[in-house]
């Protein structure tokens, strides 16, 4: 990667790459049908600025803030790129007191992480955010964020039913930490510690908690014993039925808001995808709530336990955010969606809380596991073009009918018809086949001189099988020649990647 | 603007600004018509980092280098944020080695300027780009993207016949240059002051030669004669006419492309929209061959030379760039699109150069001139939303019909249609029409509790005049219910801004 031009390197930045040809058309798809369903639920999209003032993204990321990229000191203000879509959004609704939006955001975040290009982990990468501000009743935004995650992935094409989606609640978590003894300073980074259970084998998550940050082993044992729970609905009754569970006060009502939730879940279907997961606890600071996570085949690493021990201490020695990863396979992608409630985080900017629930979709990750399930399957078209005009002819007398082509080219562009004709004035007819079919356009509009002079033009489909009555094409009024094609274009549209009208 | 939070302001950096409500959703209609126009024409998009290495940029952009954002030096590679969209493409394309490609790109920039947020000029705002890249023959892309740049400020509300397209030829402007005497090594610092009179009065452009640049007073008012040429295409002939320019070379060549332009332009019917211009310049350095600009009515300052020198010379003694312009009304907006022929900035990068010709079209100053345009009369959904579920009733027995009204949703998402309720388990009736009359929703589905036990709801849609036979709703069956909504959907899709299906 990366060509000598003159005497530097001619690539893009470490951690960043160029989106063209099929990889792009297939994420703009990706983009779409995420969209849709955002649009589906009510959202408006909002934009704000690629950086932010530098005290805006202060203090919001814990550990993470290292990551972030800041601009140069040219005079003036000082800022950085954003690290998420959140902390842009809740400074937005802060500054302009919104009291409710449901929006959503799908832009470009950075973090000057170390890149694992093969995993989809980029230092540029696009996330898809949706987002509830405002005072709702108890849990109905909630199931409707996690009715839009069922509606994305049942929609994304080959996620159909390969999807997790494992919740937990803060107010759960913490109290399980309280019965278990843990420190009250000590609660948020334990919390982190559990919440490596997805990537790192319990022996790693306790040697963490009890060497590196001091915690009694007996506590730890305790936790893990809580931690293991996971599965349907019936984990609320199973939390909700343990005497120390119901005597705490935050877990007793953390699981009220679960079981309020899953019956709402009930009602969308959203059920039969949801993990009740006690060993899930997100790293964010921000969350105060309900946190959720989508995971899938791939999601997870398939190293053994040992040689996850062993990155995690080669992680500990290199402090290196340039070294590359980008071909250790014990790196999983991580989850493919995440998020959760954040009742605070607006109050950090402007003192007065608006109660937010959002979640945000690693859209490049899901165009990477979604391209390994499409494989060679989907033979996308590179371009939208419906008609391809050609000049029929050859010899000594050919003119090329360049004029003719491009006044053909003027009355479809005219109607709103995606057309093209080759840029040369006197095109040989097989290369202007071979144009037309390296870029699939499925009709050609074939130009003669003789026909012309009769007010004619010929329309062809191409790829149409051996026998078909239009095989060798059909003879239409030059006249009619919108309204010809337009009755060919009906019917074709529920082909796959055709585009027309 | 800026809200204090805590101890700092609660802002976007200078220069930059959050999009939202109406504004946003005009803006993406906009990127919408555009879009439609590029992929009209075949253009596939690429996407590019929003930072490009350092080196990657230096060089290309003149005197405005010094506008160029750069990122810390955090360890690593130094990376500066693109500056345009035109760089980037041709690094693109020299990386690849692309032979041949017509791409489209709609992002944001940045340019380290002095802002002038009333006029549409920020330091970070949108290009949307259309470039052509690839041997062909002789204007017949150049007539593409002309044909592009018409189509689209026709499909742009409020734009039809608004518009002219000024073009110009660097090889007819070097020409006249060298007829009138310009010495070699001054001739691309000319042309910039020759571009500046669009802008400023010619007493103005003069001192700038004459003065500042050094150059004989004699050749610059040999230059004026030339400047004050612009017309339609019988400026060609005009010039081809005068002996001395037919006697130059470079002229000679350029007027020929021009005059073959113009033949195809005829066919594609733009001639109306061009105005051929000897005093259009163009600042950049890249560009050999066709130049042109777009611009409209508002586009040029009212105000009279006196208060543009007044401006200039103010603008020279404040070299600061933080200086706030944005209520200077001698500043005008600028063109709204421009772009040439750059034969030479990919072999800049690879050595091996490939023929380009592109247009950038600024999306934010043609936002700025829509909204003014389209004023008040553009009442704009705010949300896609079609169905406002409801309950009915009240009362003391009032269930609010919370699982009722969330199994309809759920009902109308599984079809696709888009739908929201109140997230309330006792929402006032009226409450509920206040909150769909807000966000201009054109249908309710209203739940009673004794028509639900009959399987019936009611469909209602908004905005009836008296006497219509649906005025006050009609029942359905409920299962019959995304049947009877398609039915009152079709027929509405030509309404504006109606979004259904």
């Amino acid at each position: 990667m990366g060509k000598k031009g003159g005497d530097y390197q001619l690539k893009t930045p470490k951690g960043t790459r160029d989106w063209s040809g099929p990889d792009v058309v297939l994420r703009e798809r990706i983009f779409e049908t995420i969209t849709k369903v955002f649009k589906r639920h009510g959202a408006v999209t909002i934009d704000t600025p690629v950086f932010e003032l530098k005290e805006t993204l202060t203090g919001k990321y814990g550990e993470d803030s290292k990551l972030i990229y800041d601009l140069a000191d040219q005079g003036g203000e000082i800022c950085s790129l954003r690290y998420d879509l959140t902390v842009p959004f809740a400074r937005f609704c802060a500054q302009n007191a919104t009291q409710n939006i449901k929006r959503y955001h799908i832009a470009k975040v950075y973090r000057r992480d170390q890149p694992a290009m093969t995993k989809g982990r980029m230092r540029e990468f696009y996330q898809c955010d949706f987002d509830i501000a405002g005072q709702y009743d108890s849990m109905l935004p909630d199931a409707e964020i996690l009715r839009v995650i069922k509606e994305v992935f049942e929609d994304l094409p080959g996620w159909k039913g390969k999807y997790t989606i494992k919740i937990n609640h803060r107010k759960i978590l913490d109290g399980i930490f309280q019965i278990c003894g843990v420190p009250a300073d000590k609660i948020r980074t334990i919390s982190s510690a559990v919440d490596k259970l997805d990537k790192s084998p319990w022996e790693e998550v306790r040697r963490e908690m009890v060497e590196d940050k001091g915690l009694n082993p007996e506590i730890a044992d305790k936790i893990w014993s809580y931690a293991q729970l996971k599965g349907g609905k019936e984990i609320v009754t199973k939390l909700q039925e343990m005497p120390e569970v119901q005597a705490n006060e935050s877990a007793k009502q953390g699981l009220e808001d679960m079981a309020l939730l899953c019956s709402y879940l009930e009602i969308f279907d959203v059920l039969p995808a949801l993990s009740i997961d006690m060993s899930l606890a997100r790293g964010l600071d921000y969350y105060t709530g309900l946190i959720y996570e989508v995971v899938t085949e791939g999601s997870a690493p398939s190293a053994s336990s040992k040689d996850v021990a062993k990155k995690e201490k080669k992680q500990k020695k290199s402090a290196d955010p340039d070294e590359d990863r980008s071909n250790d396979p014990t790196i999983g992608v991580g989850s493919v969606a995440a998020g959760g409630r954040y009742d605070e985080l607006v109050g950090m900017f402007s003192g007065k809380s608006i109660p937010c629930v959002g979640i945000s979709f690693g859209v490049d990750r899901i165009f990477s596991i979604t391209k390994a399930r499409l494989g060679a399957n989907q033979a996308m078209r590179p371009t939208e073009v419906d008609v391809f005009i050609m000049a029929f002819g050859g010899g000594k007398g050919f003119t090329g009918l360049l004029p003719e082509r491009m006044q053909v080219a003027k009355i479809l562009w005219d109607a709103g018809i995606k057309a093209e004709y080759m840029w040369k004035a006197k095109p040989k007819l097989q290369n202007q086949f071979k144009a037309a079919d390296n870029s699939k356009v499925p009709w050609c509009v074939i130009l003669g001189e003789d026909e012309l002079k009769d007010g004619k033009v010929k329309i062809k489909e191409m790829g149409l099988s051996e026998g078909h009555p239009e095989k060798d094409g059909v003879m239409v009024e030059k006249t009619k020649l919108v309204d010809e094609l337009r009755t060919r274009f009906e019917g074709k549209t529920s082909l796959p990647d055709r585009t027309v009208a």
